[in-house]
């Protein structure tokens, strides 16, 4: 049986995802199709425009199989920590065979090669990155080149090549492979070059736009535009929630809560909080005093060691409370459950199968969590690596970064919370 | 030397406050004119509708000589922690000799006779309360109906008087008078009749309307109908900071902060908190999760015990994390310092004689706090009772609370936090 897994955002589900999704079919071939989609706020650290049970429908009804949620905690990381969670999932998932991820370079070895020396950190690799951190790059810019010296002083591969992965699906390619590595996993990886426009490409590129632009035309009524970028599903879905009121939500509605949680906050507070170190703490509560527009707030951080993304990211992690220690839990141990969004009939029999293989617990009815983790935990067979307090706390998040989410729909009768508990997986077919 | 204290809101300042602030000066013929007043939140536990800069500017050039800030802490409670705020900080002043109060009864001796069981709690009366309270109501009806009965069984007044002694600045006074009685203040008492509206009637009255009805003409721009309610003065003031993007400003703005603040917390959490016993806390996180309109979400928790004012208040203690634990050291400990929003030019010499005889450090300029602090606590003399821990603690909550209140601005720009570290106490005269 061979199982295709594929790590997605669908924020929103465009042209070149449903490209992306075919493409790694004929490649693959596969019986079925698991994807593992991040939920209600994205790896920019923004919320999804819309929610995540109307984005693992358009991905059913697109030729997906199954949706899992990618839990909260993984979901808003850098390439890094949201590779361990998706593909920690994937692996735990104990039918996934084969991984198709998108890549600009499309180059497999060059970026095999990379993970490898993430990995193994071979002399003077360690050096050439300290050094390059020194200077104040980003990690991955200061990571591109203690690269490009590394291959120019060692000679294993062209240092050319180097300069062609630092987009950001590379980034994340390099990511994968090396958590698979270390989970000495034995599924397969394949690469499809990336078509049409870059994520962070903000401009409308036609048929292949990116999901950034794609987001924007939709928050300004650009329908002609929207049309022209997302296949008829999507658009039908799209409209469906933006007609209820459930969307398009964005950062911008998160300016308030935001500023008054960052001004209620003390730098203690702040520094127990994952990534606040070298001053970004200090920066935060100096940045939220002073200003009282997001953009304002955001740009005012802004230093050259930091992307944009990544302060998005520690936004909400300021907001949600992510601990350092938790953070770092989490990425040990890995995600705890495999949370269905949604499956098709042909999903209904692969989840069956899962459920009888998986080593973390399928969680098809998130209100029955407590029944699920009582079951795992009396479970004799050893199969399991379940840690109760870690499920929990994931669990938690998951289902309060959605009440957060809810409450920035346009209609505030939709803005109940807890829809976790209420809104059963997304059936189709 | 005679000095009138009066304890205030100005939420804002109407024709009511006038006739009260002149008549008080007619009873006591005070050489100077001294208001403890709320800050940027007030006792209904809402956001004052414009801050509290401006409005002790109006007070100022209305005929009162020195403002000082009632702490957050103390504005927030319900009537006996306010009043402990309130009279403690006159008191601590170590000039006031009479106080003012408006009084719906006007019945000094009354309300005197209710303190004094307050205090003393003479047999039956205690046990009478409990039954009350055990009936289900909130603690000012058990009070009545409790006084009621003991009047009824000690023939020591006519019980009839209290039934007039439900209205909120009846049930003030008796808390200001028992406030000075366990202070064992020399302060003089004294109460005017008031005239015109009751405070929560949201009516329009005309000259005499309520501070509340003013607040909603202002918010539906009404302004003949404001212009009728409030002095010249008032008026311009108001309609400047409107101008400017500084108003006006409401529970409404609130919303989403309140509602993901409640969302984000764990019963726990809540539980930690002052007031939230008896199941009030299950009934936060649930109608916080329930609904996404503040309006439905108060209204959810709305319960025969509980008055508006005080859920709006709780509401107001989940977002500043205000503990059991900290409130009852504030109302055991009294306010730790003496808050200048302004003074006239008589104010001033008023202001130095403060200095030298208070038992409290007097703050005129906010940023200044840690030297002022260090002073205190070098002090040889004795004179001061303050607590470095309460003070800190006291006066970051004014620090967050204003920084939360110009959150709340309609112009964007105006939004800057740290107002009270930038804005220099306000000069009249």
């Amino acid at each position: 049986m061979k199982v295709l897994g594929i790590v997605v955002e669908y924020n929103p589900f465009h042209n070149g995802h449903l490209y992306h999704l075919n493409r790694a079919k004929e490649i693959v071939k596969p019986d079925y199709t698991v994807a593992v989609m991040s939920g209600n706020f994205c790896q920019r650290g923004e919320p999804a425009i819309i929610d995540k049970f109307s984005r693992a429908q358009v991905a059913l009804l697109s030729g997906v199989d199954v949706v899992f949620e990618l839990p909260f905690v993984y979901a808003i990381q850098d390439a890094g920590g949201f590779a361990k969670g998706a593909v920690g999932l994937l692996e735990r998932t104990r039918v996934v065979t084969d991984i198709v991820f998108g890549s600009e370079s499309a180059n497999i070895d060059f970026l095999t090669k990379i993970a490898t020396i993430m990995i193994v950190q071979p002399e003077p690799f360690p050096r050439l990155m300290k050094e390059e951190l020194k200077k104040g790059h980003s990690f991955p810019n200061a990571r591109k080149y203690a690269l490009l010296k590394y291959f120019e002083l060692t000679k294993e591969m062209d240092p050319k090549e180097v300069l062609k992965i630092e987009k950001s699906n590379d980034i994340l390619g390099v990511e994968y492979i090396k958590s698979l590595k270390e989970l000495k996993s034995d599924i397969k990886v394949h690469v499809i070059k990336r078509v049409g426009a870059e994520d962070k490409d903000a401009d409308f590129k036609g048929k292949f736009s990116s999901a950034t632009a794609i987001r924007k035309m939709i928050i300004d009524g650009q329908w002609d535009k929207v049309t022209q970028a997302v296949p008829e599903t999507s658009l039908r879905i799209i409209s469906r929630e933006l007609n209820e009121g459930r969307g398009p939500v964005s950062i911008q509605q998160l300016e308030q809560i935001i500023l008054a949680k960052i001004r209620l906050m003390r730098r203690e507070e702040l520094q127990k909080l994952y990534g606040f170190s070298e001053g970004i703490d200090l920066r935060f509560v100096h940045c939220a005093s002073k200003f009282g527009e997001l953009d304002q707030f955001l740009s005012c951080i802004k230093a050259k060691r930091f992307t944009m993304s990544k302060i998005r990211r520690l936004m909400l992690y300021a907001l949600f409370n992510i601990s350092q220690e938790f953070l770092s839990q989490c990425n040990e141990s890995g995600p705890q459950y495999l949370r269905v969004l949604g499956f098709s009939s042909k999903g209904r029999q692969l989840l069956s199968v899962i459920k009888r293989r998986s080593s973390i617990p399928v969680l098809s009815v998130c209100s029955l969590y407590k029944k699920v983790l009582q079951k795992v935990l009396k479970d004799k067979t050893n199969r399991f690596t379940v840690d109760q307090e870690l499920f929990e706390k994931q669990l938690l998040l998951d289902v309060q970064s959605t009440s957060i989410h809810s409450l920035l729909f346009p209609n505030k009768s939709e803005r109940s919370a807890d829809r976790d508990f209420h809104i059963p997986p997304i059936i189709v077919g």
